[in-house]
C-alpha cells in the first residue's frame, strides 16, 4: 500500500488525487492522505474511489522544519506514521523537499549502518538516464558517508533498473584518482577497495552525461549545483532556440514543421517521465516528486515506490552494509584520516 | 606587448601564429614564443611579420609540474619570462591550464593581498556571459579566499567589460544566507559587509543564466563542475536534436532550412568567441584559451590580455584589497572561524 500526500506541490490536490486514481487503474494498491472532504469532493468530481485517511493540516513551502515536525496532523506526518504503524508501506510525496527530509530522517530514523541518509535523483540522459546521489540534504560530507551513497546508489539501481552490476562513479574535477576534494580523493581509494561494487573511478561534470556511469556519487552541494546548473543550461538553449526559430516567417514556417521533433527532445530532458527522487538510508521508503508535478509524475512516483517497497530496499541497503568490506573501508578511512591530520 | 605562446594548444603552431597575425592586423602588439625556425617557417607562408624570441623547448599535455617548472627553455615560460624583465607585458597560451597555472603561480607570484590566485572564466549566456571564478585552481577554499575572488572578479569586469558595479552572486545551493557549506556561509556574511561591492547574495546553479549577477564566486571543484556540466547537458541537447531533426526526409528538409539559425544558437554557447580564461591574484597578466582555440580565440585572447594590461588589472585588484574593508573582513572571518571551532 502506498501512501499519497495529496497536499504537496503546486497543483495539489487536483493533480495528485488524479496521479493517485491512475496508480490505482495500473493495480497499484493507494491511500490518499488530507483533508477527507476535500479530497472526497474531487474524487467524486472525477467519479473515482480511493480510499482517503484524514489529515487536517498541510505543510506550506515556507514552513520551519521545527514547526513541520510538531504538527502531527499534517497530511505528509499522518502519510509517514500510516508506515510506521504498518498500515502503508511508503509514502510519495510533491511536497517541500526539506520537510519530507525532515519527517523521513526524524520520523523514521537513519537506517542502521547509515551515517548520512541521502537525497537521490535521476538527471535525463539519452541513455535512460543517471542516478546521482546525494543531490541536496548533505552540504558537506565525509569519505564514509560518499562509500555509504555508493553502496546505497548500486542497491537502488539493482532494485529499480534491476542492473545486476550498476556502474558507480565518483563526480571530480578531473578523472584522475589524484583530483578533488579531500573526501572525495580518500572515496576514490576505498571504493576501489570495496569487491562487491563495480566502480568506474572519478568522471566530470560533462561525463556524467556520456554512458560511463549509472550512478554518479557527490555531496549534497555539488549534486545540486551539477542539476540546477544543467536545469540552467537547458532552459537557455531552449529559450534561444525559441528566439532564434521564431525571427521570421520563414524559420517559423519551417520551425513548426519540427514541433514534433522539439517536443520529443523536451520531453526526454523533462523531469515529470522520472518518478520522483528516493530518499535513500532511512527506515521507510519516501519518494518526492517535483513540485510542479502533474498527475503522469505522481503515478510513476507510486509506481517507483511501490517497486522499492516490494523489494524491500531499505533491508537490501542494510545488507549491502553489513558486508565485511565496507566495515573495513569505513576502518581505514578513519586511519588514513588519522594519520593524515597528524602528519598535519 | 604580448607575448603570445606560439606551441600550446591543439592547433599549435599554425592557427595560433594565424591568430597572433590578425591581433597585429588590429593594432596590438605580440611578440610570437617558440621555436624561431618553425615559426618564422610559418609566418613566411602566410607572407607576415611578426617578431619572435626563440625558445626550443614545448610543454606536453602530459608534462608533469615540477618538469614544466624546471624546463626554462620553454615557449611558456620564456614568454613569462619576458614579463618579468619588462620586455612584455602579458602571456596568452593555449597550452595546458595545470602548466599556465603553475607557471604563474610559482614564476611570477601571488600578488601581495591575495591567499590564493583564480582561474576565471566566462560562462557563455543570452545576456553576454557571467565570469565564474574559481573555475579549477583551488579544490577547496576558506570563506576569505572567496572574499578574495569576489574582489578580484569585481575589479574584473570593471577593467574588461566596463561595469560601474558588477553585480557579484556566491553560488550555493538555495538562496537563502543560511544555504552552503561554511566557507560560502561565512563569505556571504563578510561580503554583505563589504561597501564597495555590489554583491546580491547566493544564487543557485540554475540562476547562473538569467540575468542576476555578473561575476559568480565559488571553489574550484564547484566551479569545475558548473562549466564542465552545463557543456555536457549543451552537447547532449545538440545531439538529441541532431537525432531528432535527421529522422525522416520531411524533418531534415524543414531542418535543413534552420541551419543558419542553429549555427547562430551554437555560436552564442562557443567558448571561441569569449577569448580566454585569465589567471587572477598573480603578478602579471595571463590569459589561458581553449586547447581547441582556433585563430580567432587566439585574436580575442590577446585583445584581452592587452586590455588587462593596460588598465594595469594587478595593481587595481591590490588597491581593492587594500581597502580597509576588505582587511576588516579577513579579521572577522578568522574571528569567526576561531569562535566556531571553540564552540565545535
Amino acid at each position: 500500500v502506498i501512501a499519497v500526500d495529496a497536499m504537496g506541490g503546486d497543483y495539489a490536490p487536483e493533480e495528485i488525487i488524479k496521479g493517485a486514481v491512475a496508480a490505482v487503474d495500473r493495480g497499484h494498491r493507494v491511500v490518499l492522505v488530507g483533508p477527507r472532504q476535500e479530497i472526497d469532493c474531487t474524487l467524486d468530481q472525477i467519479d473515482a474511489r480511493v480510499p482517503v485517511v484524514d489529515a487536517p493540516d498541510v505543510i506550506g513551502m515556507e514552513e520551519s522544519l521545527s514547526k513541520t515536525l510538531l504538527d502531527r496532523r499534517s497530511s505528509l506526518q499522518v502519510a509517514a506514521d500510516l508506515v510506521l504503524r504498518g498500515r502503508a508501506d511508503a509514502v510519495v510525496s510533491c511536497g517541500n523537499s526539506a520537510a519530507i527530509w525532515t519527517v523521513a530522517r526524524f520520523r523514521w530514523g537513519t537506517q542502521p549502518g547509515i551515517d548520512r541518509a541521502a537525497f537521490g535523483g535521476v538527471l535525463p540522459t539519452t541513455h535512460g538516464g543517471v542516478f546521482v546521489l546525494d543531490i541536496g540534504a548533505n552540504t558537506s560530507v565525509k569519505a564514509t558517508n560518499l562509500v555509504q551513497f555508493a553502496v546505497m546508489g548500486d542497491v537502488y539501481m539493482r532494485v529499480t533498473r534491476g542492473l545486476t552490476t550498476p556502474r558507480i562513479a565518483l563526480l571530480s574535477n578531473g578523472t584522475e584518482d589524484s583530483k578533488g576534494t579531500r573526501p572525495v580523493k580518500e572515496a576514490n581509494e576505498a571504493l576501489r577497495k570495496l569487491p562487491d561494487i563495480q566502480f568506474v573511478g572519478n568522471i566530470e561534470g560533462n561525463q556524467v552525461f556520456e554512458d560511463i556511469a549509472d550512478v554518479v556519487v557527490c555531496d549534497g552541494f555539488t549534486g545540486n549545483i551539477l542539476l540546477k546548473g544543467g536545469e540552467g543550461v537547458a532552459m537557455e538553449i531552449f529559450k534561444l532556440l525559441k528566439t532564434e526559430l521564431s525571427k521570421d516567417l520563414f524559420t517559423r514556417l519551417a520551425a513548426s514543421a519540427l514541433v514534433p521533433a522539439f517536443a520529443r527532445v523536451k520531453q526526454l530532458v523533462d523531469y515529470e517521465e522520472y518518478g520522483g527522487a528516493p530518499v535513500l538510508g532511512v527506515n521507510g521508503v519516501m519518494v518526492n516528486c517535483h513540485g510542479r508535478s502533474r498527475a503522469k509524475a505522481v503515478t510513476n512516483a507510486v509506481g517507483l515506490a511501490d517497486r522499492m517497497a516490494r523489494e524491500c530496499i531499505v533491508d537490501r541497503i542494510s545488507d549491502a552494509l553489513r558486508h565485511d568490506a565496507v566495515e573495513i573501508s569505513r576502518r581505514r578511512i578513519r586511519l588514513a584520516r588519522a594519520l593524515h591530520l597528524r602528519h598535519e
